[in-house]
């Protein structure tokens, strides 16, 4: 759901990229982008596109061809860095697990030790399965063995805690429809002083110009380095959001996305409904998966919550198609009576 | 400028991509693409991102590493596909001639000729001179030594003519921010029968999985296959903006650009500016360039316009810095009353 306020932003008038007031909505936007991934880098800015474009800009401008790859695989959304790494020539290498769950300290360690990777990836909240992994197990293993981090914050970033500086994430994608109630379109993201610099070193020429982080972040350096034009709307409504968040307070954002998640599972569970993610800890907030009763039809349920109250839940994805339900409560949606209005609904159409 | 109905359009709800409504629209935006191209092609669409986004999108999907990449170089949009092919690890072959030159069916024809190339490409409407080449002459070579034809239309759609069927252009991309006056932030695309079949035969994928346009082109396929989340307000914009251009009549819009740079360059000849481009018809009607007076410094009037009318002039980019001034008269702007009105604020400024 987007922000009520970041749809009133986008009719604003259209400047030019080197505007001065739009030079502040940059500089605000990527400030309000620090704070909700917990970081100080310098290097922060949204890039053209959705959360896609910002795992490509990630995986092509610090893979390497020929470079081992090491992923962490649980989830569709880490398939896909899977797929973004072999189309650039990377050795790919890849732990997987059951969807639904996340990888331990142990499981970490042994994996590269024994791939030895460049590059570490994985996903902090697998949108396919709910399952929420805050990387500090990945973080520590890479460490070890002296690989970069790259890490998917498609569905975390302004929900639920990011937190790239204390986690030791090197490079950071996420989107803007999702945490941050925008409208689709921006994805931001966030390189570490040690990633930054080694970009700039790079042996030689990534694949992509358009996505080339070495020259996007030139836009946002004083010189201002015209590289693509952006979209305006599409910053005033991210300015708005993050400006809503900051009201909010991130912590209290966080905390609110939290109790609507165990208001909703606990209805869900006097309905007969099972998490899928065992461990509370490892559970996306605003994203709750469940496994319905094994007397419900879940495409059915989710036709009558959709023609009757006009709620869209989402499907089970890849292997978990027609198995689970993906309810989010994001942003503006994740209060009581929202949940209560939920499940009031859920339990009418079962 | 982006029209006033394109600007209200924005705040429309955001739909799941897959809803029947947000299905129609895309719909109606592929036809009045089709329009605009100038051409039958089914694969039609916009992808997420700017011009480069286009350009990327058609260079890293159609010029495999280590082909011939023949460009037509006279101005940067130009380099910029030169770049592109580079980084896909093409062999670039470059013909170049002065800025605000474009090139005739004889160098044309020895150039491709001499190269003999998998892949041609060239910019119809050169932003960074003001030259147009319809790419007749291009095409015509290209054809009788069997290469594939991409076209950067960026500043041509839906301003002047385009015409992909007729001038046999293979692959075009452009911008959503230029003749079809929307915000940045689509590049709308369009591809032959014969490009497209050329794709499904790929015999290896390109490097880009984001920007790669046989998987983008699923989306629009009955099954709606997903691959990245559209950004609903952007093609809300669109979506207007078309039915704007529809509503004018294509030739008719294009009439109107022709006449206000008729208008335009008559009072400027008056004030002692004389145009880059010296053959009318290889002129963009809707982004006049000129060199002022030798007495006048561009870089000062460009600012007192701004200053006292709120008028933003361009300046010359590249070769051609502080050289020219670029003048843009596209879309709303384009009429009798606006350009007078920068006729007389240029006067009074100089």
């Amino acid at each position: 759901m987007v922000d009520p306020r970041a749809y009133e932003a986008m009719s604003q008038p259209v400047l030019g990229i080197r505007d001065d007031y739009f030079l502040g909505v940059m500089a605000d936007i990527q400030a309000g982008l620090r704070t909700a991934f917990g970081t100080k880098n310098e290097a922060t800015f949204p890039i053209p596109g959705g959360g896609g474009a910002g795992m490509e800009a990630a995986v092509a401008s610090f893979v390497l061809p020929g470079q081992k790859f090491a992923i962490f695989a649980a989830g569709i959304f880490a398939d896909r860095m899977s797929i973004a790494g072999k189309r650039q020539r990377a050795n790919v290498a890849r732990l997987e697990k059951t969807w639904g769950e996340v990888f331990s300290a142990e499981e970490a360690e042994a994996f590269l030790d024994r791939e030895r990777p460049d590059v570490v990836g994985f996903v902090q909240a697998e949108t396919s399965t709910g399952a929420y992994q805050s990387g500090r197990a990945i973080t520590a293993a890479a460490k070890k063995f002296n690989a970069l981090v790259i890490a998917d914050c498609v569905t975390s970033l302004g929900a639920m805690p990011v937190e790239l500086d204390s986690v030791g994430v090197d490079v950071a994608y996420s989107c803007s429809q999702k945490g941050l109630s925008c409208p689709a379109g921006l994805a931001p993201m966030s390189m570490s002083p040690r990633a930054f610099e080694w970009l700039q070193k790079r042996p030689e020429e990534p694949y992509t110009w358009y996505l080339d982080l070495s020259l996007i972040s030139k836009y946002y350096e004083p010189a201002h380095a015209y590289h693509h034009t952006p979209s305006p709307p599409l910053y005033y409504a991210m300015h708005q959001s993050l400006a809503v968040i900051e009201e909010e307070g991130l912590e209290n954002r966080w905390a609110r996305h939290r109790r609507a998640s165990q208001r909703l599972l606990a209805g869900l569970d006097k309905l007969g409904f099972t998490p899928l993610v065992k461990n509370p800890d490892e559970r996306i907030w605003h994203l709750t998966t469940v496994v319905p009763p094994s007397t419900v039809n879940e495409a059915a349920l989710r036709q009558k919550l959709l023609d009757r109250y006009g709620i869209e839940v989402a499907s089970g994805l890849g292997q978990l198609a027609g198995k689970i339900l993906r309810i989010g409560t994001m942003g503006p949606l994740a209060t009581d009576e929202n949940v209560d209005f939920l499940l009031d609904a859920i339990a009418d159409c079962l």
